[in-house]
């Protein structure tokens, strides 16, 4: 039986669900997922066909009968453009059976199809006439990674439709990579890592096992110093099973965590499982932002150091938080730990639903945590230089990575709501929805209803359990502490953040319901002493939701002159949260000196705004680290 | 009669001596010099060569009889290395006459004066057969920045040695940018502002206006756009006398900064010199590291945001460090504010003295104040990338502007040492030396005796005054609170920071002494509440030097588990300055909490280093910024 999801291991903890059997029935992630559908991946297709990053394969398609080049739009990666928007798009299919997309997405495949080499090279980019030839570099050249996105679109095309002539184009791809860069082939890797999770998933997809081998081979090369130079920055430095923390790129380092548990998982290399869990761990806690957001350095998009966490030149581009989610849901199926959907859930409410506009038609590349100023909001009508939108969400950018693979991850977002083994079912993210599957060759469904995180209450109930004793498993985040489960017979329990589990349904009377009660109140969060960038300072968070201040809601607007009181619990009311601050007015000149104290400030009650929803009200500086008073 | 100094102006508060007017006699800055002339000038000399930097002027001057392309080495920039270079050379030939470096001198001019055009047009980079053609890419092609670097030589050339072939090949150049640049011309500018204050000094220098004119055209043309897009980067975005701030790329607006205030001081414009009066003082107040650094962020090499200091990703470039000395010397002859020199005190001694290995050899490219990793030394062999030296100086880099700049800097020290005006003289900068001038038509003769900072006391001794009643005016540093002035007569007087001034020196008797005692015990300094970075932290600076704490002196080495006790004072004992210290050993896990208190840690006495001794003891972790417990 296909599943109708984008990571299916043979073995592991837990076994991953399809959309046909997690349906988001409302809420926020429903939301997305509408304006997703209605908005994203209209406005993605409109700008690749308008840029010209689509017709680049009809330029190589219709060639030029004396071989002279062709005048190519976009850089050299932009075809992987078109296939994280042929991924998304198979989601959305799969998801809704819209047809006018299935009619675009077959025109698309046409395109794409058109411009493939006899031997199963595909790019639009190199190794067609006036173009360097295939191969030559690659570090830089990203063929491979082009490959990997459209290799995934094949297995979203595959399991939400099956075999066409889109999964023929991957195959020959994918034949010609193994044939290419197998042993005794050329036996280096590509610059940018993707590849190696495209291909060990193409091999789940396909049975066919040449693929996780040749996934296998990239895995192992890396850290054999096959690119030149700079293999710190392509994690080509050291091999992927004796790194210990996340380094280089960060989307790099995070699609190739993605693909080296994936091969370890299907090969029992235990050690290689080991490695990259070490790694995340210690990222996780020494290398992520309060947003979850990883990869604290603008300049080569990159991790920083331990601790190296400031916030204003945060990077946290949104597709690293697409490769950490890729990494954490992997773990979650290999280890079974709810911790994963703690760092899925943070980094989806706060770097990836923020990433997108309300709108679904404007996007952040990068996600820092502090925007100093209140820059004017730039031009609507061009892409936009990936670094250089000053606080505000781009239509397009140059390099664009971020809007379709948003789009993808949207798409298919209920499979990151729950799993199921073989004694019943685990929920890990909070959200209106219908889970219906087999547990143990038996049928299980169940409803789940909440208005989280706004409140704290969800509630499942057992619609169905064609099975025996089942237990239902629920995240409870690290955060909440004090949680509640509320049994049917209304008796109340004390539970510990991690997970809890609900055992004995087959007692359920049909439709019987509990209740997991999640303390959401907005709470003062406070950074580890290493963290230098935010010493001093404090946060609120309430629930999953970082939040943040924003000039527009300050009187006089600089938020260079506030401190915040945190003796003080914040307020919620009329739905926003306040909390007590200082305004200062201090004097200006050389910045160091013998003095230790600030003036006293004016008090103020400051309204926050949940992260996500910053940049929406106009020009604002903004800040989630607030210093305290 | 000429004045070998570099900055001339024929108007302004004081006026600038020359090399053969103040001598270093001992200490620091002249042991600096000295390995500056027997090491920094030979490397550079040796790596340029090695390299073919130098070599590409032969091959331009050689040609190819069929017009075909040469093999270039280099970035697009790379002459003005060589120009740096003979620049550096030029100073230090007049500080010694030394023979072999003016023969030396002699072959480098031939070799550049051979690549020359007709129509004084000079690039090995452009214009040449196989080439892009002349001023197609002002954004990036650094032509005219070359320029500005040959023409400053040709600057010190001529105050140091008079009219030569060198001279007559900058003259031809700076003839043809007035005949290309100006009025009905290429009315553009350069994408790395340079020229303008070369020509500016040129006109000083060889009494032509039309270099001022043409200078002034160059100021005038930023802030018009007529740069591709990334205005801000090249100060193209707002006219200089528009501006609030330095922005963009650090040593492109200090070099611009350098250049308006020439042509402010030489036209008459007080308006302008007023627009960078107040950029500089925003910087300083807001923009500036503790070292005297500009520039926070590695991307651009750029001015950040107001108050974004971070001490771990500053990037402080060494040759910002001289373009500030360069902004701050000539604000200091124009306004005569003594505070202006405490800039360059701290710059010079932090960021330019630490910038250089003590033997010469290698350089750091940028100077953050927080290095977290204890890296492996690179290698010596060959250049390495300029921002990826990782903690350690380098013998070399693939944009090597700092070597070469630093080597002119060094050997042309003397002249911020001292100046004079109609009153007396007026020294800025502490070091052992002799000056040597005429104030108001007749002679006054100094020795300036000290071992600062080491010690807090100079002494200086008026050797000869054949005028009437002068006065000596020493700067007192904004940190030396308590400073005593100790006349002649031994009375003691409480001076305040900013400057002090003796007079009635027709008084003292011949060889007569008197003393300022400046407080040079190490002290706690405390930031801004607004340099977000480093708030909860302190640093300890004694006199001008900031100190640092390096891994190596910490038993365990990890700095990131450090705090201080500020309540008590640093202590001396000898010759190392200690402070009082805990060492943690914190828990891992997510670094975000409900929790604000730290553990308590083990007592620890840490001795700590001048920053700009850091990384002379193999790999270490490093910081000037220092947790407070």
């Amino acid at each position: 039986m296909t599943v109708r999801t984008p990571v299916m291991p043979s073995t592991g903890a837990l076994r991953p669900l399809g959309t046909e059997e997690v349906r988001l029935t409302g809420g926020h992630w429903s939301e997305r997922q509408a304006v997703n559908a209605e908005a994203t991946i209209r406005h993605c297709l409109h700008w690749l066909e308008e840029l010209g990053w689509i017709a680049n394969f009809d330029r190589v398609a219709s060639g030029d009968p004396a071989g002279r080049p062709f005048e190519r739009a976009g850089r050299e990666f932009s075809d992987s453009e078109i296939y994280k928007l042929a991924e998304a798009m198979a989601w959305e299919i799969g998801r809704t059976g819209d047809e006018a997309l299935e009619e675009q997405f077959v025109k698309l495949t046409n395109r794409i199809g058109a411009a493939q080499h006899e031997d199963g090279y595909l790019s639009t980019a190199f190794g067609n006439p006036g173009q360097e030839p295939r191969y030559t570099n690659l570090e830089w050249g990203h063929e491979l990674y082009c490959y990997g996105h459209l290799i995934q679109a094949a297995v979203a095309r595959l399991r939400n439709h099956g075999e066409d002539d889109f999964v023929r184009i991957a195959r020959r791809v994918a034949d010609h990579v193994c044939d290419t860069f197998g042993p005794g082939g050329i036996e280096r890797i590509c610059g940018h890592a993707e590849i190696e999770v495209a291909l060990a998933e193409f091999s789940r997809a396909t049975g066919e096992p040449r693929y996780l081998e040749q996934a296998r081979l990239f895995i192992e090369r890396h850290g054999q110093k096959t690119l030149r130079e700079n293999g710190f920055y392509y994690q080509d430095d050291v091999a992927v099973r004796d790194a210990d923390v996340l380094r280089g790129h960060a989307v790099r380092a995070l699609y190739l965590s993605s693909g080296a548990i994936d091969v370890a998982v299907e090969t029992g290399d235990t050690e290689l499982l080991e490695a990259v869990e070490r790694q995340w761990n210690r990222t996780v806690a020494r290398r992520t932002h309060l947003t979850g957001g990883m990869g604290s350095q603008y300049a080569d998009e990159a991790f920083g150091g331990d601790f190296a966490l400031g916030p204003d030149r945060a990077y946290a581009e949104s597709c690293a938080g697409i490769g950490a989610v890729m990494t954490a849901w992997r773990l979650t199926l290999a280890t079974g730990e709810a911790r994963h959907g703690d760092m899925i859930e943070r980094i989806a409410w706060n770097v990836l639903s923020g990433a997108v506009a309300p709108d679904g038609r404007a996007f952040f590349y990068a996600n820092p945590l502090h925007q100093r100023t209140a820059d004017p909001e730039p031009p609507t009508d061009r892409a936009l230089n990936h670094v250089r939108a000053g606080g505000h969400r781009a239509q397009w950018f140059d390099v664009s990575c971020c809007p379709t693979n948003l789009a993808r991850t949207f798409a298919q977002f209920a499979v990151y709501v729950a799993t199921a083994n073989d004694s019943g079912i685990q929920i890990h993210q909070f959200t209106p929805c219908t889970i219906d599957t087999e547990v143990d060759g038996a049928r299980l469904a169940l409803t789940v209803e909440t208005n989280y995180p706004e409140d704290g209450r969800i509630t499942v109930r057992v619609d169905a359990n064609e099975g025996g004793d089942r237990e239902i498993t629920l995240r409870v985040p690290a955060w909440a502490q004090g949680a509640k489960l509320v049994h049917p017979d209304g008796s109340v329990h004390d539970v510990d953040p991690g997970a809890v589990s609900v055992g004995r349904i087959a007692d359920f009377a049909p439709g019987e319901e509990f209740h997991l009660d999640l303390p959401v109140a907005p709470r003062w969060t406070f950074p580890d002493p290493r963290v230098d960038a935010v010493r001093g300072c404090a946060a609120v968070e309430r629930g999953p939701v970082v939040l943040c201040a924003e000039s527009v809601d300050l009187p006089g607007g600089d938020l260079d002159e506030l401190t915040v009181d945190t003796a003080a619990a914040p307020v919620e009311r009329d739905g926003r949260v306040y909390i007590a601050a200082q305004v200062h007015d201090r004097a200006e000149g050389w910045p160091y000196g013998t003095a230790t104290t600030d003036d006293d400030g004016k008090a103020a009650e400051l309204a926050l705004q949940p992260f996500r929803l910053r940049a929406t009200r106009g020009p604002a500086s903004m800040r989630v680290w607030l210093p305290i008073g």
